[in-house]
């Protein structure tokens, strides 16, 4: 098929070209006196992407699934209590994760398109009067349903009530894309991936944990190896690695983090603000509704509800077959009910348009009742509004 | 600036990724055993592309411009006569070049937005009864006005009139891309560059020569070196070249050749001409016209004609700067007063309609009087109706 | 530095670059309908390079440390005991890791130099009346020794005991390289990892289980979630992977596979051999012994002892840093005492002299006692009479 | 066939990896108001290369031959008189050029291996007192013998005799490799390509001119239109190209003056000597001789003399089928009498070792009487001796 395929998944996201050529590399000895020259600034420059000065960051050759594992496993002992609020499909695996390692989950459901309702937490907290609640599992960015949840709130609950329960966050579709604030918020175990925010291919799992964190994991008796915390900071230390790193990874990490850092991360932030809120004028002005309640709408990905006599799965079969767009699908629950647009990673306003104008093709093709161009002149007259000259 | 740059210039044309990559590879000797069977075969597909059999083709390491030079100065011999009707920039330049090489160059001015006139070719051909005119030189795609020649009705009026002259065609932005039929339309030295629709950089001068062009090659006595056909030939024949060959070029353009082949040809040409008829589309239903009148638009650039009252460089100013969208801006004469949009090469239906959104926003940011979503609008209707499932 | 560097480190390496430029692509739906024809294949031809057609083969996005942790945790139960033999940095860390995790490890020491003694192995398992060693967990090739053991030996000398225990093999640094064969030898697990061989970037487990080994992972009650194969099998049944898999590394994979399957398995490890035989050759002819005591040598690695008088860090950060070779250093037992020279992935005769001049350089720098070329035209008088024409 | 090519031809030569990488990027439009941001640094940054202040310097897209046409046709008028020494088949081919090209060609012959002979380039000046002589022709470096001639010293002639004639200098093989100064030595034109010493492929003649030279551009009455150096000065001047550029090919330039630039023009040209007295070394050690006569040896490629039994052409084929070794064939009179290594380009002491052992393989196949090892012997200890700690 001639041109590109036109990717709109919330992950992978695009990987920029300067990006990808950075990744081209001759490999070279990991055990060099060269080699920490390129470690040791990249897990520096990963503290300003996830809001942190006292904490520490981490890249394992893994993936986001590895990092939800990594916390928990590292964290915590065998057995201990967990609390998460189950709200789509990334939160249910994180949970269901938690239980396959024998841990102690306490698993709250919330409607799907809502996020962590801070009330309810707040209660839950505050009857646990001898703390047997260790953690708190928070999904910043519940992927599945487009939804985030106010992590700056969980930590007021969390001091509200003087729980000392760690606070471990899944910030996969979140982080390098959406404010996080490590230290402000008291995040004590941050969870990334490499194929969203940070505009790489799959295959790192990007971290950052707390000084209370890490304390913990000097004491911790849960088993693991491939996946230990105390292996990578000892080898870290002297900017190495405690088994072969995934050079490639690496060096578009670095190449990563100067095209964010150069741009700001608020003006990051700000940029899938933008991109977000022309695809939710799109969406309006199309008649259709977000998954994500009011209040929960993530700048990420936009899972877009189909009416229910259409399935969301005609919508994406079309959009990728007859015009080469890759759309994320509903998953579980929601599967045929929703759609998903990612605006996250390497995208300007040009690219959303792209995404909307092709949408409507596809909804059209499959007998949706909307307006031709309307989710385009809607977004086209927010951007114009917003852009910068 | 986050995001890609969008290419919707008329060329250097966006190079698909799996040529970039089949480009990024490390020298080899251009004199080995096995650089033939690189070279030989891409030699004979670029016939099937040139539409020609009993002709033949040839790389050099050049452009465009160095092709419209191969073909006048190894065919003609020094103050011989050529015609040439001139009607928008490209025209203009090769007219001079054959003026500044000192040939005796009889220009026709035609209105800039058509084509060659055959009636007054058929005239002046049917006058020249002592054959001084040795040489047509024919611009089958005015790339400065988006205007495409009948270069099959130019035969037809030689063959009319009986007339013995060379019939040359700058293809530049056109091979590749729109019908080309060397043989069929009896064309004697046909002349591309390798960044239009071949979608490579620049670089490459790709052309075609007729027998009977390569028989006056062998006489004619106009002094040459680099660009000499007669080098080429002779090391051709054994798979090899007179020069060191730009290697990525030819490994590019084996890439190339396999998609366009893939594709076929005739599928290459009718996507362009989807393409390119979406595209005004939207420039009906925003009421502006093609500089292009009727009958000579072309399929792979679209020259749009802004109001009297409006600079098209500001358009162009305002999509890249604020948008980071690059548009094709008027020349010479119709500076100021067209905005061009290539959609020519690696390019689909997404691509466009980001290209007409984008420009409905700088328009729009201009002031022009024009419907959010009209142009938009009007290219879904059409690409969805044309489009394969 | 001007040049390239020169990478002898056995492992990450050497990338070829048409693997390079596989691994260049535009992120992808892992998702899509036609996601599956790239990783389903991929699996498939894995199995010729396991030497297996009962077995099956897996990747993770993870390197040969999770590897050895797949095994262990999937096909084991808590607690269970397992035997190794330790004669090496690799042997040592597994077996730590195996003790890590909570099994109950049974480590036999033995010279570091040579590799399983097969008598030792029989006599231990004769003992074994009970059969409470539910594992052997066997490491073919040593890589901090260059030390290669005989795992069809293990096989008939388990067969001849009849003890049912399960054989794991880690093969990180031959698979791919030195010939294996999964079925005839009735190996259970097989480790590999992408950065030997298989001539990739770290960060892929590359694994193959025989039936028997995926009958217990049913029923295994290892805690374990990222690495689990269970989600793996599910997922990869249909063509898909239970999380987002690393594209660079699957499209790098399959053009390895394709660069090896085209040398032909055997031809490959008769590369290896000559390779390496060529490198012995020089070794002798410096009057210096490797660390493999005879009968063990490795086709992929070669620990060179240094004279006692000398410290082999020298050669190795003089090779460094005065000729930008990169060699492999003594890990652990015999830091200091050996440098090691890899001889594994995309070789060739004259990539092996290299290394050898090299190292010629860099230990007369450090005053040893050896003719300057001696090696070489040991080296280079191999390779002649063995090359084919 | 594993492992990489290994590339010893004396251009093209290895390109880096860093500046393949940049020139994999995508089109953009060599019309933007950014443009020039890339193309003046560049054409600035060359003159430090040339060795110019004074002087401006030039890229086309095309190669080292169009590079002489350029000196010749835009410098010169047509039937001008020039004077050329030829020793080897570059001399040749530039001799021939000019006589093609319709220029009154005096050339004096001098013997394979030597340079110009000063002395008789004096005489001959001096007897032209009319100063009908317009230009010298002088190939600083012939690529097919290995032959460095001294321009200094032709200066100096010049100078000595008062002759006005332009100095016109094929740098192709010498430039950015071995020293070179446009303004002390007074040369007019400088002729260079980007496969050689700019480590780029073929595919950009690159050049400096005197104001002298441009003075004579805005004169000359040569016919010429793609090669011309006014259009080129206009379009320069704001930052453009009057044609489309080879965007990878500026990028790669870009990359290979950064690396040129930051390894510093003296230590450059001091790697390639010692690189080069190296080889020749080897060279005595076998007991063979160069083809360059003593004081002509060339720093970039030596060119060696095989016994008068010997076909240096099965050498060069047994190095390619055997070892996957590229090197230099002799071209025309010296054909089959020599082989020639390039020690040009992103080379370094390991890598001219490998050439080195790999020659002595080919030739002892061939039979020669050679000891194993020997050449490597003496290189060894010369790069040893001499290299940087």
């Amino acid at each position: 098929m001639a041109g590109r395929n036109h990717l709109y998944i919330p992950g992978p996201t695009n990987v920029p070209d300067a990006v990808l050529n950075a990744m081209h590399v001759p490999m070279e000895d990991h055990r060099s006196p060269i080699f920490p020259n390129l470690l040791k600034p990249i897990l520096q420059d990963l503290k300003k992407v996830f809001g942190t000065e006292t904490g520490q960051t981490f890249v394992f050759p893994a993936t986001g699934t590895a990092g939800w594992e990594i916390a928990l496993t590292n964290i915590l002992n065998p057995g201990d209590k967990v609390i998460i609020f189950r709200f789509g499909q990334f939160s249910h695996l994180w949970a269901e994760m938690a239980k396959r390692l024998g841990f102690d989950v306490e698993i709250h459901q919330e409607t799907w398109g809502k996020g962590i309702p801070l009330d309810r937490l707040e209660q839950r907290l505050r009857e646990d009067t001898e703390h047997k609640i260790k953690a708190v599992l928070a999904t910043h960015n519940e992927t599945a349903t487009g939804v985030t949840s106010d992590i700056g709130g969980v930590r007021k609950v969390l001091d509200s009530v003087n729980h000392p329960a760690f606070l471990f966050v899944d910030g996969v579709s979140s982080i390098a894309s959406i404010d996080f604030r490590l230290d402000e918020w008291g995040v004590d175990a941050a969870i990334s991936g490499s194929q969203k925010g940070f505009m790489l291919p799959a295959g790192g799992a990007i971290l950052a944990f707390s000084q209370k964190a890490l304390a913990a994991v000097q004491t911790s008796t849960y088993p693991r190896c491939f996946l230990d915390l105390k292996d990578q900071m000892t080898a870290n230390k002297d900017g190495y690695t405690p088994y072969t790193p995934n050079l490639p990874l690496l060096y578009g990490l670095r190449k990563a983090l100067d095209l964010l850092l150069e741009e700001g991360m608020d003006n990051v932030y700000a940029r899938h603000y933008r991109l977000a809120e022309g695809t939710r004028k799109a969406v309006a002005a199309w008649g259709l509704k977000l998954c994500a309640q009011p209040g929960f709408e993530s700048n990420t990905v936009s899972a877009i509800v189909v009416p229910e006599d259409k399935d969301a799965k005609d919508v994406i079969s079309t959009a990728f077959k007859k015009y080469n767009i890759s759309l994320g699908a509903g998953l579980s629950e929601v599967a045929g009910k929703v759609f998903r647009i990612g605006h996250i990673g390497d995208m300007n306003d040009v690219s959303m348009l792209g995404a909307i104008a092709g949408v409507e093709m596809a909804m059209l093709d499959c007998g949706f009742n909307i307006q031709p161009g309307s989710g385009v002149a809607a977004a086209i007259e927010y951007y114009r509004s917003t852009a910068k000259a």
